[in-house]
This record gives structure tokens, sequence and C-alpha cells, in this order.
């Protein structure tokens, strides 16, 4: 039973996002790739992939030119990014519930004894994806474990 | 920018269930509490508390009876559940990403560097809602931390 959708799932743009981050970074540097190409490397629906890779160009992390010789490209910033940086720059703060917010998001946050279970829980999780980076995940997607 | 809304969060239903459990495992052994009643400790709305209540009622958690001397009632297998159990009892299994549920969910599963860190990010944070009992957090809400 699902009272309200997918409980502290990653959204469909942020799994998109990530995927075509390492994509990039697997490829020579300054090369560069056309949307067609990254949304078969992704499998991602072409359109929903151009509104990701905005995000991802808006944060720094890759560029596009247009015209011949045009396409995405990786830049060192986005190669250094963690899963984290990578999941924020398309989809704003992980927040595992809305008290984690900064300031008056919840009023009972100073009594409410869940308040630090979801603190210590969003804590271990962004640890995990702090940690991990575009550059490490590329060097594994170019040398899959057999 | 969120291109599609609160990634990685906590649904309002399963945060107004753990939020009603704590506060029933507060109450002196099989007193019964009224629906009204649950709303205004939880802060939640009416209609919306109900559904959580009867999702909590189908998962043997806690029990309803009608007419005088109704109510909802803390059993002792709610009272021994985990907050990650309360959160799936509302929402259904966690899963950090698709990939997650397992199956044929990700045809990219194998060959996908990132897979690894979804699964590592969604054990560290599944670690800490597997070890918070409501027992637990029902009796900091009784003794709250000055």
């Amino acid at each position: 039973m699902a009272l309200s959708g997918s409980t502290m799932q990653l959204t469909r743009a942020a799994d998109y996002g990530v995927r075509v981050m390492i994509h990039l970074a697997t490829l020579p540097e300054r090369e560069r790739a056309l949307l067609p190409s990254l949304a078969e490397a992704t499998g991602a629906p072409l359109s929903f992939l151009s509104k990701v890779l905005q995000a991802l160009c808006r944060a720094g992390f890759i560029t596009s030119r247009r015209g011949q010789a045009g396409g995405f490209e990786m830049l060192s910033t986005g190669r250094a990014a963690s899963i984290r940086m990578v999941i924020e720059a398309v989809d704003g703060p992980i927040r595992l519930n809305l008290c984690m917010i900064p300031g008056t998001s919840c009023n009972r946050k100073r009594i409410c004894p869940a308040h630090p279970v979801w603190a210590k829980a969003q804590e271990a999780m962004l640890n995990v994806l702090n940690t991990a980076t575009i550059a490490e995940l590329a060097v594994e997607a170019k040398n899959p474990k057999q």
C-alpha cells in the first residue's frame, strides 16, 4: 500500500543527471557529445534529458556549444563533483524530511523525538553520496568489474 | 532548481504515521484515543490521518474499535516496530532508486557504476531507521531532554 507514492526515492531527473555525468566523464578530455547520443547512452527520454543537461550547465559542471563541433562537454568541476552535488544541481537540496530544512520548517522540531532520527538517517546517507565522485565512477564505467 | 519535486523525501503520510505511532505509544496501556485528538496531537489533517491510521491497522501495529470507549489503541507489535517498519506500512518498501527494486527494475544494474552507490546509501539510511523503535521514541517523548 502506498498512500502517496514513492517514499524517499531519487527522482528520475536526478538519476538521469548522474548517468549522463558519468557518461560524459568517460569521454576523452574536451570531447563533446550531442543530445541524441547522450539520450541513447543513458536511456533517458530526449526532451527530459535536455532539461537535466541545462541544470548541469547552470551548476557549472558541464558546458554546451552550438553549431559544428558543438555538444555537451564535461568540465573539471563536474569531474570532481560528488553524487550528492549532481543530485542537488538537478533537484535542489536533499532533505529526508521537511523538518530537515533549516529554520521554522516544522514547529515540533525541538520536542519531536523522531527529528534526531531523520537527522541521523540523512547524515548516514549523505556521507555515502558525498564520498562517491563522478571521476571515480567514470573510471569504474570504463573498467567494469567482471 | 527542482525539476521534479522533493528528491529522496519522506512522504507526509509516512511522517504522520511515525508521529501518530509515537503519540499512541505514550498513552497508558490499553488506553484508546479518538481521531480528533490524534489529529490535534500530530498536527495532521483529520481525513488524511484517518487513511494513515487504516494502513497502520492493516499492518497490525494498532487496532481500532467503534462505539463507546472506542478509538485507536497501540498493540505490542506496534510498540516494538522500527521507524522503517512504520514508514513501509504506510508507503510500501523504501527504495532509494528504482534499481533497488529486486529483479529487472533496471537493465543497467550489472554494468552501472552508480548502482553500488545507491545500494550503500540506502543501506546506511536503513541502518538508522531499523534501529530506532517506536517504544524507544515514546520514552523520549515522555521525558524530553531539556
